[in-house]
């Protein structure tokens, strides 16, 4: 059934595989069927260890020497074909963590007849060797990529199968179901149905909700695997960077913990119940002269256009300014009603509790039913903890399981829109009883669409773009 | 002999031991008596593996599991004590390189008995255990500072014990040395002399001669770890800033490669055979408003002090300024006749044959016999590989040989010094024909230098210095 046409390449390969820079250690890691020789010829121990006669799954203490020099004292660690992360013959090379080292080791390593790895080099040779299917694959990513807990669960889940399980599930359904329809086919001439029409309805449609059921959770495994844009609007002055800025206090630890490449591209984050929630920056709004104050307000609702949720902020001691008309101007700039607003009155431990509610009752008439207010003040921090519980409501993570099956992936969001898409097709044609090969292409279709998942059905292209953004040495 | 007052504590610590960050994988180490019993308490393998009954140097493919909670599959590494890094079981487990996935597992850890490693503390415990003494301990944390080929080569050899060795040679002639003097004292009142003083007259100069080269050595020991110091000197538009991006675009892959945590702190680099030299920064001198100026002029005299050799850039086709003149000023200001002066003769393109003559003899006329002069044209790249070949040549590091010894540590040169003066006074006590008891004394004070330098003599203030420099996990 596999239809894979990338060049299986016999060539050793070898990375750096843990993160860049200075550390205590650093593994440096080589796959192929040359990589055990490749490292005997460089490693030297005191008892003159031959490392191609030492069975997997173990360890060896010597130095790696080039050209009489040593390198570094290193571990070495042997993994044996087919039982390696590969399924090849895997070296792990324990290295002292200087740069210096690390790159004199993979230039030692490449000197001896081992190629630098490609991102995802190794994760490929995996999945090209039976030792993960596609989804799983992508699920080495995300956990490498995961920096809340509950975007971890999620990846892990998809390492261990869980994807992979349900689509499994609704293809033995359909094969099931297919081969009775083709068994229609082959006694054609006769005019027979081997295959219920009624039972074959009931299926059809129990595989439509599968898939529904899915695709519907792209939205909640999205927004867990990078994060919801938040924008918080309002007026200069409304206390805006207070706001963040505090917010951003509170989970100092979790935003550093974060680090390296996740910063370069994300903005602001905080984590709630350990989703995390992408600050965008609306500073446009910030000039005060007119012309580019419009500019800026233009900039701003494009932001917001970008967000899930927004944050709105007013200052309820603003008596120049039109509070109830700031909030209109925004909800008639929203485009997607998908989007959850949160009116903050900002600033309250200003006014009197006279004051507050009749702000509040003015502020209400404006909200829809799923707009929520929230009174606090930036400045002393009051009600943090409110807008914390709000932002967790508002995305239901609360409502994941431990064993959920979520679609986080775009690529698996695809194919399972156009598997449904198929489906339906189905089910029209079994209501206007089409006749039985028309039905088992559609069927075919929907097959090809979870094949694409998993990888038993697959193309360079495909297989390109997946680990294209893998990290080396992964 | 030893004096050890640290306590040897027998907790089990915990660490991330790979460069910080996201990567492939990365490595958490666990040391101590419970090592191996808190891993097994959270790993689950298919095979219901107990990790307590395998043997040292073998690895183990499993889950970490935290209330019932899969953290991440990975590698256990095992080592069995005292066959292992720091003396003590270790575990070393092989996780996905997630900042999340690295910070949970330390957690469990944490959660399951293990406390956080101290910097330094796995290296700490292996030197109390006796697999290391304190030089190469030291040259751990060397090496893994190392960022050029002379420092990582001069680092391996303190690791595989070429200080060690040097100084237990010494130790070894003086304690038969004082043997013998003892001897006599044993015998005093019979007023013998066991001791041939001619033989030992050689003997002790011997010794002082080795002592000096080892001190001597640490002047290119200093420099090759620490890189030389260079100051780029020379009026505003004599093309310092030119000068200096072309020095450095030619090394840009070996600057980035230096990454973390070095760059933090060290200004521009470029490496020239494998040694590093430090660009500072003399930007003050940019300034053009007179009084802006002095002071510019000043600062830039003060960091000029600091480098140990300088560029002085002067523009030959400047006809306002007078060349020798600040040239004369430079040399006037420095304090330190050590120092390297390179001067250049910068934009020699503009210039054509029989000014450069003039130049240069009028130039030569200002510059002692260590001096340099070389005309370059900074903007073209002309003549930039003399300048990097001047610089090799000024740090005389092609005399270094594979296996020198090379004091590169400030404690160690101190510990050299001081035992140096002590055998000063042993020569001068032979001379004026001392008591054997005097002499005695002051070769036992020389044994007790050398001695800190090993670790056979040390305090805990000592260790704790030595220490808190390490890298976390190491």
């Amino acid at each position: 059934m596999k239809q894979i046409n990338i060049m299986i390449d016999n060539s050793t390969i070898a990375a750096i595989s843990t993160p860049p820079g200075t550390g205590a250690i650093a593994v440096i890691r080589m796959s192929g069927i040359n990589a055990i020789s490749i490292c005997n010829n460089i490693f030297h121990s005191s008892s003159h260890k031959d490392l191609t006669k030492q069975s997997g799954y173990t360890m060896h203490h010597g130095s790696l020497i080039d050209n009489g020099k040593t390198i570094d004292d290193v571990i070495v660690g042997l993994f044996r074909a087919p039982n390696s992360y590969t399924g090849e013959d895997v070296v792990e090379i324990s290295c002292h963590g200087s740069v210096y080292v690390q790159q004199k080791i993979l230039e030692l390593l490449s000197g001896n007849g081992a190629r630098p790895a490609q991102p995802g080099e190794f994760t490929m040779r995996a999945f090209l060797n039976g030792k993960l299917d596609l989804s799983q694959a992508e699920g080495v990513a995300d956990l490498i990529a995961s920096s809340g807990s509950a975007a971890h669960r999620v990846a892990i889940n998809q390492i261990r199968g869980g994807i992979s399980n349900e689509i499994r599930g609704l293809r033995d359904q359909l094969l099931n179901f297919i081969s009775m329809i083709e068994l229609e086919l082959d006694f054609s001439e006769e005019d027979v149905e081997f295959a219920d029409r009624g039972e074959l309805k009931v299926l059809v449609s129990e595989i439509e909700q599968l898939l529904r059921k899915l695709i519907d959770s792209f939205s909640l495994g999205n927004a867990i695997k990078n994060g919801i844009p938040v924008a918080i609007a309002g007026k200069t002055n409304s206390g805006k960077s207070t706001l963040l800025n505090l917010l951003l206090k509170e989970d100092k630890a979790i935003v550093s913990d974060i680090g390296g490449t996740t910063r370069d591209f994300i903005e602001d984050i905080i984590s709630v119940n350990g989703i995390h929630f992408r600050f965008i920056d609306t500073a446009g709004i910030r000039h005060t002269s007119d012309e580019i104050e419009k500019l800026g307000i233009e900039r701003t609702y494009q932001k917001i256009n970008q967000a899930e949720v927004i944050l709105l902020l007013t200052d309820v001691t603003d008596t120049t300014g039109n509070i109830t008309g700031s909030i209109k101007g925004i909800k008639e700039k929203i485009s997607d009603t998908d989007k959850k607003l949160v009116v903050i009155a900002n600033k309250s431990d200003l006014i009197n509790n006279t004051q507050t509610r009749i702000i509040k009752d003015s502020i209400s008439r404006c909200l829809d039913e799923n707009d929520r207010l929230l009174f606090l003040s930036a400045k002393y921090g009051n009600n943090l903890d409110k807008l914390e519980n709000i932002l967790g409501e508002l995305i239901h993570a609360e409502k994941l399981e431990e064993n959920d099956v979520l679609i986080t992936n775009a690529r698996h969001y695809e194919a399972l829109s156009r598997a449904h898409e198929s489906i339906l097709r189905v089910t029209g044609g079994l209501e206007n009883q089409v006749p039985a090969d028309l039905l088992a292409m559609d069927i075919r279709e929907v097959l090809h669409y979870l094949g694409e998942i998993t990888g038993e059905i697959t193309t360079d292209e495909i297989l390109g773009n997946i680990f294209k953004n893998f990290c080396i040495g992964k």
